[in-house]
């Protein structure tokens, strides 16, 4: 007879692209989430927890990787019934397409409008890569049912106020708002219907940051020799078809150029009291208008420039004139609620990746800077973004319902929260009580006990007390403030050793410092004094 | 050529056995994990978050089911890598199984002990029914790495807490603490090892409650005839074991018996101060000891003559006699720290079905009386559970690695606080300002602001303004406490009408009563005073 083999230990693993989260990242981002869901509640948004699992028939193809369409998600079949095949189920791979889902199956039962806020972990099957993880949280906001910009609006401002809740203050951050509809005006007065010419346009405006003003004429007209010397063929549009394409590109140029002349009038005359100082900066670069001082102050110039150069250039198209006259209308309203240009802007290179989005579209930015990987610095970037999608409940039930909604990076902007110092470095651990005599287990849990009750976090050690060594390695470890001693002869006594393990740490590495040497980390009080002087030494640890 | 088939539309459809939950459902959940995190924090505990998915190697198969071992999870392959089958993955059907590998994986940077704490959805393939779905919360604290049964004590001291924390009051709810290892004592003293025999006796006990004492003698001796008249053959067992199991059974009922005798002596020797009336009634029926007074003051005689005749049962088995000392020192940790058998009591009944428990075992149960579907009174019953597993990191690693904890039934517990009025009923609905003029949409915009900094939930209408009553069925959905109204004569006029609607719903109830009649439910007060009186008005409606 063969050998039994025997069966192989198990690895312990987490799968490939999965991570697990320990204390405080848990907790942060738990008490991050739940200030965001305070400012959502308070604008009337309801919680929504739809289910993990989603067939794929509901969830769709709406993932920004649209060449692999049946990829992406982590799919299995049901158990089939009989002759009936099993369903096809999923992990939802965002929090919107649960929600039209959601929203087309229990439209009778919820109000119109319907906003709601949700938030989870969503779940993408790709390529796991350094930082990317197959597994993240979102969190959402959306309003179902509302086609007015007024809606879209609202999000912008719930989003500002939100980044201001977190901590993010006020300069750090800015909303930039588009409408899709504009750069559809742009296509539609080039006479571009949906096809090669127009993706091939779509693709050019993407490469203007590189290729600047220049490039994009070449890139759309007859062709360009690019910095390897290979030649790259044209799209061949006419040179009015590329005015347009790059009157579009140049268009926050502009604005800002008239901006800078209009504020210098103002200035000049008396209208504006803005810093003289700051004007003479505006003619050498952009710099200023980061400032959020200009922008409150000035950047009304700017957009009101800004909108009519837009509507002028798709003066053409009806679409791209309703575009126009949203930005417009959104920024009103936003400007009487008190969110001026320098917390949310309009700003036309906003594109936004999904293809589902077909009105304004908005992102948020955090502008401070931070240094990268290689030591470079460069502003935060992203955290948020969003847009009306009008058609995402109509694959359901065939009637368009219009829709708003924005997306916070979760773990971007916990991220964020801990290069501005607003989470982290506070005393965690629990105060240790340690064990020295362990038939006298009852009295420490005494203690613990006395100390909880005052709200003090504490635990007793419960490894084995053997060597007290390893307790002290344990509190290390625990990042304990503070450790309690209770040996035969303190009890006898009726007292308790109390030792400031912060202190200690301190003295430790400063034991070449005398005036270290005599600040005492260890305090013998009475038994009945342990609350109290446990409270003391942790006001002054500041925890 | 065949004509092309339309796409069918998708239906709008959670999967089979999944759910959506809305609004509070989902609020009073987050409140009430809160709170219990906050408990758990405060004995010392950790947060974790493993991720979602597992490899099913490493999850293993501990699920209750153990007839369809590979059944149970929602699993799915990974892609081949060239030669390389995908693994198997899962998501995961408990937050024991992921806390194992976590600890196995992370063992050399984590604390020992290890206590942490896990909040989260667990997802199990079962056929769905009634109530029964196939995602749902659990909320788990274990300590890994502890050997001594002081673990145990603490985490059955924690779950009280934490039943009162939330809003179970003291004496509403026990919690019974029993050991594997006296159960597997008497199977010792019995002679029995593994196999079938043994099993057979396991399915017996089960049988206790319905087939009383001397129906266990028949099934466990010479076999017995059941009520429909066929005759079910016997364990086969001598009459010295037999005697073993019903001493074991019947252990309650002889210590109860005993307790009495006691109690009633202490009282009539003046040594106990316990009523009379309550002494009075112990000789019919059990009901007073479960009053918590009785089980506070008295308790302690029962506890000790059921240690006393466990003792006595499993005098012959080593292990029979470790688990009742454990049981012992248990209780003595709990008496110490003031958990008595009012709220924490020894109950060799307890056996919680998974395979994995080692020692210890505990339950938490409401001992309220609800109505159940039928209308008949019943207890609430079981919320949590757990026990010692001191097997289940050694699958990884080889070495045993004791472990301790408790899950609690998040959405029993919930389900117990809302029979028990402790959630729910309060006004949740924002403000709601109508809109009267959608051309000054800033208007209205600005009042919800002002509201909002005010700490007031409220929101514009965001519907089709053109029908007032749609406006007016909005808010009843919204379940809101008040309405706003400007229309372009208050505008003028510098005031606000402010619907007070809780109040009107009362007034249309009562429409036939002429004092109803009378209190107004709408107010017209200036618009500077909005805020003023909303507030006024949220005060006196106790939201």
């Amino acid at each position: 007879m063969a050998k039994q083999k025997k069966q192989p230990r198990p690895k312990a693993e987490t799968p490939k692209g999965f991570r697990d989260y320990f204390g405080p990242e848990v907790t942060e981002r738990a008490e991050m989430l739940q200030q965001i869901a305070r400012v959502y509640h308070l604008y009337g948004f309801e919680a929504l927890e739809s289910s993990a699992v989603e067939t794929v028939e509901a969830l769709g193809k709406f993932l920004p990787d649209v060449d692999r369409p049946n990829e992406g998600v982590f799919a299995w079949q049901e158990d089939s019934e009989g002759d009936k095949p099993g369903d096809w189920l999923a992990l939802r791979y965002d929090l919107t397409a649960p929600l039209a889902r959601v929203y087309a199956q229990h439209r009778n039962n919820l109000p119109t409008p319907y906003r709601r806020y949700a938030m989870g972990p969503v779940w993408r099957n790709e390529k796991p890569g350094p930082g990317r993880f197959r597994q993240f949280y979102q969190c959402d906001a959306d309003t179902v049912g509302a086609p007015s910009v007024a809606a879209d609006a609202e999000i912008c401002a719930m989003l500002s106020d939100t980044l201001e809740q977190v901590g993010i203050p006020r300069g750090d951050y800015i909303v930039r708002v588009n409408n899709r509809k504009v750069l559809n005006g742009v296509l539609e007065v080039m006479g571009l219907e949906e096809g090669e010419q127009r993706d091939a346009v779509l693709r050019t405006i993407d490469k203007f940051d590189k290729v600047g003003e220049e490039g994009v004429r070449e890139l759309l007209g007859k062709g360009r020799l690019d910095a390897s010397g290979a030649y790259i063929d044209g799209v061949g549009l006419s040179d009015e078809q590329i005015d347009v394409v790059v009157g579009f590109l140049t268009a926050k140029d502009l604005a800002y150029q008239q901006s800078v002349y209009d504020l210098r009038r103002a200035v000049k005359t008396g209208k504006h009291e803005l810093a003289d100082w700051i004007v003479s900066e505006l003619d050498y670069h952009e710099a200023p208008w980061t400032l959020p001082e200009v922008r409150k102050n000035a950047g009304h110039f700017y957009t009101s420039n800004l909108l009519d150069i837009l509507r002028e250039l798709v003066d053409e198209s009806e679409q791209g004139q309703t575009g126009v006259d949203e930005l417009e209308l959104i920024r009103e309203l936003l400007a009487a609620q008190g969110y001026g240009p320098d917390r949310i802007v309009i700003d036309p290179s906003v594109v936004r990746g999904l293809g589902y989005y077909t009105g304004p579209v908005f992102e948020a930015e955090l502008t401070f800077e931070i240094f990268d990987e290689k030591g470079r610095k460069r502003q935060f970037g992203s955290v948020a973004g969003g847009g009306r999608y009008d058609d995402l409940v109509k694959r359901f039930t065939g009637q368009a319902v219009p829709a708003t909604g924005v997306s916070i990076g979760v773990d971007r902007l916990l991220a964020a929260l801990r290069e501005k110092g607003r989470i982290g470095g506070t005393v965690e651990g629990p105060v240790v009580v340690t064990v020295m005599d362990r038939d006298r287990m009852a009295d420490y849990q005494d203690m613990v006990g006395e100390l909880r009750r005052a709200g003090i976090r504490a635990e007793v050690y419960l490894g084995n007390p053997k060597n007290f060594g390893n307790q002290m390695k344990y509190a290390d470890r625990r990042r304990s403030p503070i450790a309690v001693i209770e040996g035969g002869d303190e009890k006898e006594r009726g007292v308790v050793q109390i030792k400031d393990l912060i202190l200690g740490a301190k003295i430790a590495e400063n034991a070449t410092l005398e005036e270290w040497k005599e600040r005492p980390s260890q305090f013998e009080v009475p038994r009945a004094q342990l609350v109290e002087k446990v409270r003391e030494i942790l006001d002054g640890q500041g925890s």
